[in-house]
């Protein structure tokens, strides 16, 4: 099943996009796609409810912004280097462990919503990445099928990143992740049971109409039920909690020129199965 | 005014300690001490009632369980090496800005929960540092008096560091800052009008009842309110959200032997005019 959230930001209704494309108000069900709904079986009702044909169409929602799928997350969680391809470009080495860091959760932003150029920077870059959804509490995952057992679905996420503040300013990577809208996600939460393979999926971006990333999920060094069951040895992951899983070569940073992006700028995402975004990026 | 937060872990009862030891039940005045509390006046509204006898004793305070002095926040950001003797102790120069980092707010516990050292963990450490919970929103302060302002008050604030997962498992800090139960916090939020000089208090550390980390907010290389300053120019600072400023030296990471906790350990942290914690530490 697709999830959505639709309306003006901080009071999106809950919705259900339905495979015929139909779009179902959710909100007599629950108060919000979070991680309260998410723990309690809040899928399944929903499915039942759906194929009982008890939810009602969403009146207006092709006219309705398109918010992030999930509520704020608890944390998001980030996996940096994890295509073989990126990290060449960027002159790293393969990562032996996961590189984890983190991301202010306040930074999520609808997929289509403005993303702003923080002020005084020069090195603005994108990032498309699958995005993993938490669905139930992970501590101390037994393995890989414990691990997939606790993703509730996935969604396109957008890792912009200012490259000065990330890589300039101190060792540490997050001040260059957290700027104001720097996380645009879905449009869709897509529940786990509709993705065949995670570990098969394109993931593309363009910049202006120019494409930049052409990548694929098999790509990753580590794959996702892996970085899932290993993050839980090391802190719990929550439902509603986001973990994006690293991305692919074509940033800005590894290529000829580092055209980094601009305001007026148009970047375009997408991945297999998960629908597209588009952002118009603005000048803070 | 000292804020409290007290009772079982997930249904705390907001409190007021006051001047004379008495302490106040909240809960006809607000939900919780959060960020919506801080944000809307709460304090100025829980002063105004306290001057006019308006709020009833909580009864069996003494018995309750201490918890975290704010609910859950938004985010935790970090000031790694922000005072020399601890930058020297680790062998790091002195940083040129602020090194930022975070930490899973999901840690926070209360000052006397108990914390768990993670499972294979060798090297779990102990950090006094001095906490800043903000009380408005900070984006593109004008400098440090825009700052202060923005902060509702500090809290004892314990930063628990396992070394193996922080510097040795990749070049991000995150993973070995975020396990659970790792951010002690409190036991009081003491609003910021309390504190006459922020950079002008003494924080202690006991091992066991050795003495470890006894050190001075004077030392601090960026001041509280430039830290704020500081990170309102790179991400949007939101009430309820916490910043730990840095620890001084005397972490068993500095010390001959390198004496990290084991389970059993009991440490005790004050500050000056904050409160005390004594935490146990048990195996995960």
């Amino acid at each position: 099943m697709k999830f959505q959230r639709l309306g003006e930001r901080g009071s999106e209704t809950p919705a259900l996009l339905a495979d015929d494309g139909t779009v179902h108000d959710l909100s007599g069900l629950t108060s919000d796609i979070d991680g309260a709904f998410l723990a309690s079986g809040g899928v399944e009702r929903v499915r039942a409810a759906h194929v009982a044909g008890e939810l009602p169409l969403l009146a207006g929602a092709a006219g309705l912004r398109v918010g992030a799928p999930v509520a704020r997350p608890g944390k998001i969680v980030c996996i940096g280097l994890n295509y073989r391809d990126h990290a060449e470009e960027t002159g790293a080495a393969v990562p032996p462990r996961p590189v984890v860091f983190m991301k202010d959760p306040g930074t999520v932003v609808g997929p289509y919503d403005e993303v702003l150029i923080p002020r005084d920077s020069t090195r603005t870059d994108w990032e498309v990445e699958l995005g993993v959804v938490i669905g139930s509490r992970a501590r101390y995952l037994d393995g890989p099928r414990e691990a997939l057992a606790c993703i509730a679905g996935y969604a396109v996420s957008h890792d912009v990143s200012e490259r000065e503040f990330q890589l300039d300013f101190s060792s540490q990577w997050d001040l260059g992740k957290s700027c104001e809208t720097f996380n645009p996600l879905g449009p869709w939460l897509v529940t786990a049971d509709e993705i065949a393979d995670p570990q098969d999926l394109r993931l593309r971006l363009s910049v202006n109409g120019v494409e930049r990333q052409d990548g694929h999920t098999g790509d990753m060094i580590f794959e996702i039920a892996e970085i899932v069951a290993y993050l839980s040895r090391y802190m719990v992951l929550e439902p509603g909690d986001v973990i994006n899983t690293g991305t692919p070569a074509g940033v800005a940073l590894g290529l000829p020129g580092n055209p980094y992006l601009r305001a007026g700028d148009s970047v375009e995402l997408s991945i297999d199965g998960l629908g597209s975004q588009r952002q118009t990026f603005a000048q803070a």
